[in-house]
């Protein structure tokens, strides 16, 4: 017997079927005699629904209002997921976040969990009972509904799963698991049996969807060991663990690349202290994440260059951001390169061996494929290319460290 | 300056554009000074789909789990609605019935409301806050959402007026107000200044499909002043009120008409004591309502006849159950008619006027229309014809009573 959360997302329950199924594989577990806790998103489609509507009335809006029609979603899912098990004899109830409740800060749009009683569900799995918890949704302050931001219902399972001390956290999925690459640009990508927390952490920063980084950070914090499965298949997906619980570790376990990056550079900035804040603050300050940052400086040592990355989406407000603090920065011309893709590997086993990163350059270069930007963390070492090579690189790339699929 | 409840229904709320509007009634009452709290329906379909889905899991459900899922449409119209005020320059929140909150009992479905909190609302009005009500739904025992049943936005609206002590409530519809008649049969019908409480619920409950009876009822009963409204044009609608505010009242005021009833006769039952609760115990015990009874002796006065109506959609049930209970009743012969009408006229003026009936029942002779039934009350006298009469039968007696538009 043991205490599992299954967390469906918005494919796993798209239609009426699918929350038949998802009810059936939830039964196989009561059946084997498991206390279970449900996470469900909102049925695939409806959110962007939900959220269209709420900019057709208000382009600009009041994100507590945004909360209250958005988290309706899941509340739909959470009552047809519990009608569909009790209608195949499984004991179920649903519950929204304000009536656990998982009560969150105010940050509506984008709250953080802060804490959920876990109580009166664990008292329920002793009458035999499933709870069926509508995902992406907390009670924030003044008694409102606050949701976790795009992809929520992960932390949602995560959290409850820490709360309830679960022993493990299922996240089904559409995909079977978390893989070498992506399988869509990569054929010879493997489905990995075992990851560490670092490294998941590492591949969702990265740009594999597969799980929400903030899930990963939660699950990491409070040892909460996470599964990856498909909702579609059978198959065993893959345990998201700590790195003592894997015996062989690949000095690289996973390739992730990212389209949706643009490259800003500033050339003949001058090289005085308060330069990056000056070009920095007014991005931070509206919200534009940066993620590489690479600085060179010119070779009079008077004058350098800034080159950073930012989402694509971002990109057209951060470069006005800059244009209108040109005075306070004092550079000489600004370019922005949207053809870009970053590649990243990704390994604990990097820690403990050396060249890594020098097996990557060689790669790269023996394919003549050009290295814009480089930027690395402990176990992960990433590459600014031209985005017409990403689809050879990431071959390249896993063929290289040994990943491909026998 | 006054304080107002406005509710509107689905069709006033249908999508984007409509909400948008809403916001702008919405907007001239507050201008005049007013402090407005609105009520607002799910908007038009969006129950419907959220109804079949919860059949499509489970046929038989757990209405629990079935106001979790419906109540979702409220929340959504609430949130959207009060992003659309806030768009214009309205200070305005949404409230969910827990948030309030809206006390109902368990009856989870069809709940009815104990109790409503306005303190937080009626403090906001000091602020210049326009209060965004979800309507039909409440929170009942152990924290769990209930709904009013079909229509219960406009009770939800009452009550409310009620709790914030309103001056008025104006139910927004897509009709101009309460009218003599159907105009969609009777082209001459007119539409009435003023209704008194108790003609507005005999019209409801005969078949009018503006208000709904439970709201009547508690409009009379809390003598809140109900005006009826279309959201579509700005003309006066019709209030509801007291007897004592209408100065010339009319003896008939309004025909209201139903071709969803049928009716049922047991012919030869046994004239002795008991036969009556024979016949409609089953049916009371299986949720099956009955309308009009007439029973006939029998020149021997050994047996009776028994007639009575029930709504169309129970019919099949109904004579089922009375088949099952033939021995206890012992009657000879079952027959049904679907193909009834019934046409009520209804006017509070008729308890001190002798001759209303006798009028009705000329008017109809002079065209040749049987009566095959007769049931009348303190303010309204029913009849059940033939459904092919049931046009004519309106327009006839619409003349008969004085009742055209000039």
């Amino acid at each position: 017997m043991a205490r599992l959360v299954m967390k469906f997302g918005g494919t796993s329950v798209a239609n009426i079927e699918r929350i038949q199924h998802v009810a059936q594989i939830v039964k196989k577990a009561v059946d084997r005699g498991d206390e279970v806790a449900i996470v469900v998103s909102a049925m695939s489609g409806n959110t962007d629904q939900l959220v269209k509507w709420t900019r057709d009335v208000a382009p600009i809006h009041d994100t507590r209002e945004y909360d209250t029609v958005v988290a309706s979603g899941e509340q739909v899912t959470a009552g047809l997921a519990a009608l569909a098990l009790q209608e195949i004899g499984v004991s179920a109830r649903s519950w929204l976040g304000w009536q656990i409740p998982i009560r969150t800060d105010g940050s509506h749009g984008g709250a953080r969990i802060q804490d959920i009683d876990g109580a009166e569900i664990i008292r329920r799995f002793g009458e035999g009972q499933v709870a069926v918890v509508a995902g992406f949704q907390g009670l924030g302050p003044r008694n409102r509904i606050t949701t976790l931001g795009r992809g929520g219902s992960d932390t949602s399972a995560v959290a409850l799963a820490a709360a309830l001390k679960a022993d493990r956290c299922d996240i089904y999925t559409d995909v079977e698991g978390v893989y070498t690459c992506d399988p869509r640009i990569v054929a010879k990508a493997r489905k990995l049996d075992k990851i560490t927390y670092e490294e998941m952490l590492e591949l969702a920063s990265q740009g594999a969807k597969v799980l929400q980084t903030r899930s990963v950070e939660m699950a990491m914090n409070h040892k909460v060991r996470v599964q990856v499965l498909s909702s579609f298949t059978d198959a065993p997906g893959t345990l998201v663990v700590d790195e003592d619980e894997i015996v062989e570790q690949q000095v690289v376990s996973g390739i992730a690349h990212s389209l949706n990056e643009a490259r800003v550079t500033l050339r003949g900035v001058a090289d005085r202290p308060g330069v990056a804040a000056a070009i920095f603050g007014p991005l931070a300050e509206a919200g534009v994440n940066v993620d590489m940052i690479v600085q060179s400086n010119s070779v009079d040592g008077q004058r350098a260059d800034m080159t950073f990355t930012l989402g694509r989406a971002d990109l057209d407000r951060g470069l006005k951001l800059i244009e209108s603090a040109r005075d306070r920065i004092g550079y000489q011309e600004l370019t922005a390169d949207r053809d870009i893709a970053k590649v990243s590997v990704i390994g604990v086993g990097m820690r403990s061996h050396a060249g890594v990163a020098q097996q990557m350059f060689q790669a790269l270069s023996s394919k003549g494929i050009n290295i814009k930007v480089i930027s690395t963390s402990e176990i992960k070492i990433s590459v600014l290319i031209a985005a017409e090579y990403a689809e050879l690189a990431l071959r390249t790339l896993h063929t290289a460290y040994g990943l491909d699929a026998a």
